[in-house]
C-alpha cells in the first residue's frame, strides 16, 4: 500500500474524530470495520474510542440500533455530543463517514436530528477489466490508470487485495455499494469466473466486503454451451434454466451476499437470445430465476443495435436502436431483472441528449450507466470533471415529468475510471469524477459543484481550493469546446478514440456519422424528414428536438443537419461557433494549466508534478484538435474565419 | 511439405527432361542439386540421368566448365541433343532451370549458341519477419501470406527448413540468389540473430544453400550497446569498429557464404549514425569495412525522412528526404557498401514517380527496393499483379539517360511476399508477383507480360492461360483506378493500411497529405510554387513534372495542386476523372471474377476455391473504395457526376 495516493481519504480529514472521545454502540463486521476506522483515527490523533461502554462523556457516538439491510443513518448534535444511529450496519458506516465530510463542524453547533440515505438501492461501478490480456483492449477496455486493480496477465492479483479493500473503503466513502470485477466484454478466460475460477471472485469480494461492497460478475449468455457442455443457451430450454440455477447456487455458496450478473447480450458480437429466436426478456428473466432464490439481480445492458451497418443505407439510425428494441418488451421484466441503459442513446460521447428509451419504460426497473472512464473524454490525459454532465442527465424530465435520478429505480452505474496506478485514476484530478459519481448515486439531485467541493476539500484541504475549483469547473465544457461540436460527436480516432478524426467514423460500420459536406454538417434525427429518432421522447422533448428553431444549441447538429451559415440561438452562425469554441478551448486549457502551477507550493509534489505533466499533454492535444477540426471545416465549407485567426 | 502448393514448379513442367536421357558433369553441392532435380524428374517419368559418363547418346548434357563464381550459362542445340554449360555451379543450376520453362521447345529444333546471365549480380528478396510476434505488427510486418517461414513465437521453425529448402527452389528458378531472413525493423529478440542466435540463421542458410541463395541479416545499428554492452554505437569510435569486426568475423565462420547486412538507420524510430553526429556514409562504411575480409556487403535503406512531422508544416515535403540526405554524400560510399533506395520518393503507393534519387547518385553502388509483398496493393486479398509498375520503373531513365535497370549496380531488391501459407502468398495469384519479381531483376528489360505467360504456362498449364492473363494483365491499373486517384495516394486506413479512408493521414505526422479542399487536391512538389521536389529530377523530368502542362496525368496530383474542374490531358476533369475511374475499377474488379469463375474446370480445385474466395472480398472492398471516394470528393466539391451515377 505504500505510495499509493490516499485521494478523500487522508489521514488528515480523521483528525476531528481522531482528537475525540468515540462510543461505538453494536456489533458486526461492519460495526468492527467503523471501529477500526476511529480506533485508527485515535492511534493517529491521541483520541479514544470505547465499544458498548458506559462510562461517558463522550463526543460522539455511533449506534446500531437494528439489524436490517437499511443504508440510512440518523444525525445529531446536542448537548456536548454528536449521535449517528444506524438501524443496518452499512447504515452505521456511510454515516461515520458523513461525520468524516463534515468534519470540525460535525462538533460545533446543535443540530437537530437529520435523516439521511440513499435516494437509490444500488450504486456500482462496472469493471472493464479482462482477467487475461485482450489482444487488442488490453487488461483493462478502455482503461486509463494502468493495469487492473483486480487481475493480471490471466490471475487475480492476490498481492493486491490490501489495495482492493482500500478500494472499498474509498467507495464507501463516497456511496458505491457494488463493483463488478469483469469486462462486459466476456471473453474465454473471463467465462471461467462463473464457475471453476469462482475462489478468484470470492477473494475480490472477502477484500470488499468489510466496506459494505458487493461483488457483480459479469457472465457470457453462452456459458451453458461453452462452460456447461450443453448444446444450446436457449433461454427457453430446461437443461439451459437448470444449467443456470445450480451455476447460480454454487456462486451463493461461494460468495453468500454475491450481487448479480452484468450481461452484455446480442450486443458486438456477444452472443445473446437472439440466436434462439427468444427476446431480450426471455434472456433476462431467466437469470433473474436463477438468482432469485439467492435474492441476486441481473443486469441486463440495453446497448443493442447494429454495429455491422453499412454508412451508405441512411434509413438506419444508431440512436434509435435501444428504443426500438426494448420499449415493446416493458412490463415483460422480472423484479430481479434491471435493464441498464446507457444514458445517450449513443455511447458517451462528450455531449448526448438524454436516451429516450429512459423515460419510456415505467413498468421495468431501469439502471442508467455512465462512464467515469473517461473513453471519449480525454482518456485521463486531459482534465475533465463530468459531474455537471451527469447532473444534467440525472435531473432531465425523462419522461415529461420525473427525473432521470427518479427513474434510474434500479440505480446508477458507472464503467470504472481506477486501475492500478499509484494515483488510482491515472489522471490525479480524474478522482473527481468517482467520487461524484458516488455522491450523486447517493442522491442524484445534489448541486454538482458542492459534491467538487467536498471531494477538495477532503483531498486538498483548502489552501489550493480555489484553484482546484478553477481547474475543474468547468472543464467538461472546455473539453467540449474543442472537440465535437453542437452535439454531433464521433470526430475521434478510430480504435482507441484518443485524439481528432473528424471523418473516423465517418464511412464505418458502426453507425455514428456527421454527414458534413460543402454546405453543412448534422444528422436529420427529426420525424418529420429525418430517421424520427426525436419522436422517440416524450411530449415535451420530442417537440423541442423536432425543429432547429427550438432544439438547443448544443444539440443542434445531433438532431438536424444544418448550413455551415445557419445562425444559432447564441447569434453566431455554425460554422464560426466552430471557429470560436475551438479557439476559446485552447485558451482555457493554457488558462487552467496556468492556474495549476500556480497551486505548486499548495499540492503535494508528486500528485502536481503528476498534473502538471499531464496539461502539458492535453493542451498539445486540444490545439491538435482546434487546428485538425478547424482546418477540416474551413476547407470544406470555404468559410474564413470572421476574426482572421491561423486556420491551416 | 504435403499440401504446398507446387507454384511454378509443379511436376508436370519436369516432364520434357523427365522423360529424355541427361549427361550431367562437373562436380560440387550446386551440381548434386542439379542432378537431384534431373533424377527426381527421370525417376517420375521413367527417363535416365548419368554422371559424367561417356557411353551416349544424351538429349541433354548439363556440363560445368569451370569453378568460378559466374551465374550465367550458355544454351545451344544441335545433333539432336540439347548442351548447358557454365563455368560456375549457380549458373548451371540457372541454365537447368532455363531447359524447364522451355518445356518441350528445348528439344526441338537447331539452335545456335545463346549466352545467357543475370543483368544484376543481386536479386534478393528482404522478408519482414519478426522473431518474436511484436504487439502490433505482428509475426510479419506487412504480412499477408500466414505465419512467417522461418520464425514462430520467438524461435527459428525448424520444423519448416524441408519447406525453406523448398523455397530456395521455387527463388533459384525465377533467378533470386539472397534472401534476408528478417526483418528490417530489428527489436530486441531480433537483434540477438547476429550473436548467440547465430546458430539459427546458420540452419535457414544451410536450407537455402543448395539453391545457390545466400542468407543476409537486418542487423540494429546499435548492436554494439545492446548485445556488446559498449557505451556508444559510433562508427568512428574504435571499440565500435572492433566489435563489428569481430562479430562479423563470427557470422562467416558459421556462415562461409553469408552475404551481409540490411540496415534501416535513423529511420521510423530505429537507431543510427545522426546520433554521434556521423554520416550515413560513415555509418555504412563502418559495417562495410567490418564485411569485406569476408567478402560480405551491407545494404543500407536510403529510406531517412521525417516521420514526426507537423501537418500544419507545408515546407516540408517527406518525398524530398532521400534526395536531401544521400546526394551530398555521392562518392563517399565504400565498395561494398549498397545504398538501397525504395522505387518511389514516398512508400511503395499503387502509383509514384520513380525516386529522383536513383539518377542522382552515379558514384553510389544503388539498389533499388520493390515490395512485392502487397502492403498498399490490397494486401494479397485483391489480385494486382505488379508486373507492368515494375517494368515501367526499370525503364524509366534515371539521370534522363541510363534506365533505372541500368543504374542499380547494387541489385534488385523486394520486400517478400511469402509466408507460411499453403500458397505461399496467401492469395495464389500473389505467387506471379514473387516469379516477375525474379524475372526482372535477372533482366530488368524483359517484357513483363511475356514473363507474366511463362509464369502462367509453368504453374497452370495452357488450358486457363487466356483466362489467366484476362485476369491479370490489366489488374494493377485497375487497382489504381478503384483506389488513389492521379498520383496521389495514401488514402488508406491508418496503421494496418488495408481499406480506404481519404482523410487517414491527413493530418497525421508521417508527412503523406493531400490537401483536398472544396475546390482542389494535389500536392505543390514543382520548383516555382512548391516544395521544389521536381526540381530533384534530371533535365527531362525535371521540367516535364514542373509544369501542370506536361505532367503525365497519372502522376498529377502527386506534383500539382488542381482544382477539380481542371482539365486532364485525357479530356476529362480532374472530378470526372475521379468518379468515373472508381465507376470503371469496380466493374473491371466484376468482370475478372466473372472469368475467373469460369475457369472453375481449368484450375485444380483448392487453388480456385481460394481465388474465388478472395474475390468476393476484392469486390466488396472495391466497392467500398469506389463509394468512400466517390462520396469524399462529392461532398467536398459539389460537383456532380456527369452520367448521374449513384454517389452517397
Amino acid at each position: 500500500m505504500q505510495g499509493v495516493d490516499p485521494a478523500w481519504l487522508p489521514d488528515e480529514v480523521f483528525r476531528p474524530i481522531g482528537t475525540r472521545r468515540t462510543l461505538i454502540r453494536g456489533s458486526g463486521p461492519l460495526v468492527d470495520t467503523v471501529h477500526g476506522e476511529v480506533a485508527g483515527a485515535c492511534d493517529r490523533f491521541g483520541g479514544r474510542v470505547e465499544r458498548d461502554a458506559s462510562p461517558g462523556p463522550f463526543d460522539l457516538v455511533l449506534e446500531l440500533t437494528g439489524a436490517d439491510a437499511s443504508e440510512g443513518f440518523t444525525f445529531e448534535r446536542g448537548d456536548g455530543c454528536t449521535t449517528v444511529t444506524a438501524t443496518g450496519q452499512s447504515g452505521l458506516l456511510y454515516g461515520l463517514f458523513h461525520v468524516v465530510r463534515l468534519g470540525e463542524d460535525a462538533f460545533r453547533k446543535q443540530r437537530p436530528r437529520e435523516t439521511h440515505g440513499p435516494a437509490l438501492a444500488l450504486r456500482m461501478l462496472d469493471h472493464w477489466d479482462n482477467v487475461a490480456v485482450h489482444p487488442v483492449m488490453g487488461q483493462v477496455e478502455r482503461g486509463y490508470a494502468g493495469g487492473s486493480l483486480f487481475w493480471q496477465d490471466g490471475r487475480a492479483r492476490g498481492e493486491l487485495l490490501g489495495r482492493v479493500r482500500a478500494y472499498g473503503r474509498l467507495l464507501a466513502a463516497c456511496g458505491i455499494n457494488a463493483v463488478a470485477v469483469n469486462n462486459v466484454n466476456v471473453h474465454a478466460t473471463e467465462a471461467h469466473l462463473l464457475t471453476d475460477r469462482l475462489g478468484e471472485v470470492a477473494d475480490i469480494a472477502g477484500a470488499l466486503r468489510p466496506y459494505g461492497v458487493r461483488t457483480h460478475l459479469s457472465v457470457t449468455f453462452a456459458a451453458p454451451i461453452v462452460l456447461g457442455g450443453l448444446s444450446t443457451a436457449d433461454p427457453l430450454d430446461d437443461d439451459v434454466r437448470g444449467w443456470w440455477a445450480e451455476a447460480s447456487a454454487r456462486v451463493y455458496e461461494a460468495i453468500p451476499d454475491f450481487g448479480g450478473y452484468v450481461v452484455k447480450a446480442d450486443s458486438e458480437g456477444q452472443p445473446g437470445p437472439f440466436a434462439y429466436g427468444r427476446s431480450h426478456a426471455d434472456g433476462a428473466n431467466m437469470l433473474a430465476a436463477a438468482l432469485e432464490p439467492h435474492g441476486g439481480t441481473v443486469h441486463w445492458r440495453a446497448f443493442v443495435y447494429n454495429h455491422r451497418q453499412d454508412w451508405r443505407d441512411r434509413t438506419t439510425d444508431r440512436a434509435r436502436a435501444a428504443h426500438d428494441h426494448f420499449v415493446p418488451l416493458d412490463g415483460e421484466f422480472a423484479d430481479n431483472a434491471v435493464l441498464q441503459v446507457k444514458h445517450g442513446p449513443m455511447d458517451f460521447q462528450v455531449r448526448e441528449p438524454v436516451s429516450p428509451l429512459i423515460g419510456a419504460m415505467p413498468r421495468t426497473r431501469l439502471a442508467v450507466e455512465l462512464q467515469a472512464t473517461q473513453e471519449y473524454t480525454g482518456q485521463q490525459r486531459h482534465v475533465c470533471w463530468l459531474g455537471p454532465m451527469w447532473s444534467e442527465v440525472l435531473r432531465f424530465r425523462a419522461d415529461g415529468e420525473c427525473s432521470v435520478g427518479e427513474v434510474a429505480r434500479g440505480g446508477l452505474v458507472a464503467v470504472s475510471n481506477v486501475g492500478d496506478d499509484p494515483f488510482w485514476t491515472g489522471h490525479p484530478l480524474a478522482q473527481a469524477n468517482l467520487y461524484t459519481f458516488g455522491r450523486l448515486a447517493w442522491q442524484p439531485h445534489a448541486d454538482p459543484h458542492q459534491i467538487l467541493d467536498e471531494w477538495i476539500l477532503l483531498t486538498f484541504g483548502t489552501g489550493p481550493a480555489a484553484g482546484l475549483r478553477a481547474v475543474l469547473d468547468g472543464s467538461w465544457r472546455t473539453y467540449e469546446k474543442y472537440t465535437a461540436p453542437l452535439g454531433v460527436g464521433w470526430m475521434v480516432q478510430p480504435g482507441h478514440h484518443y485524439g481528432p478524426s473528424v471523418d473516423g467514423y465517418e464511412y464505418s460500420p458502426w453507425g455514428t456519422y456527421h454527414f458534413a459536406d460543402r454546405d453543412g454538417i448534422g444528422v436529420d434525427r427529426s420525424a418529420a424528414t429525418g430517421s424520427g429518432f426525436a419522436g422517440q421522447y416524450a411530449k415535451p422533448w420530442a417537440e423541442m428536438y423536432e425543429s432547429p428553431d427550438t432544439c438547443p444549441d448544443e444539440l443542434l447538429l445531433f438532431f438536424h443537419h444544418m448550413s455551415y451559415g445557419h445562425m444559432l440561438h447564441s447569434g453566431k452562425t455554425v460554422i464560426q461557433h466552430i471557429y470560436d469554441t475551438h479557439f476559446e478551448g485552447v485558451e482555457e486549457v493554457e488558462a487552467a494549466r496556468d492556474v495549476w502551477a500556480s497551486l505548486v507550493d499548495l499540492v503535494d509534489r508528486a500528485r502536481h508534478a503528476r498534473v502538471a505533466e499531464r496539461f502539458e499533454e492535453q493542451l498539445r492535444s486540444a490545439r491538435e484538435w482546434r487546428d485538425q477540426v478547424n482546418s477540416y471545416f474551413l476547407r470544406k465549407s470555404g468559410v474564413p474565419d470572421a476574426h482572421g485567426r491561423r486556420i491551416y
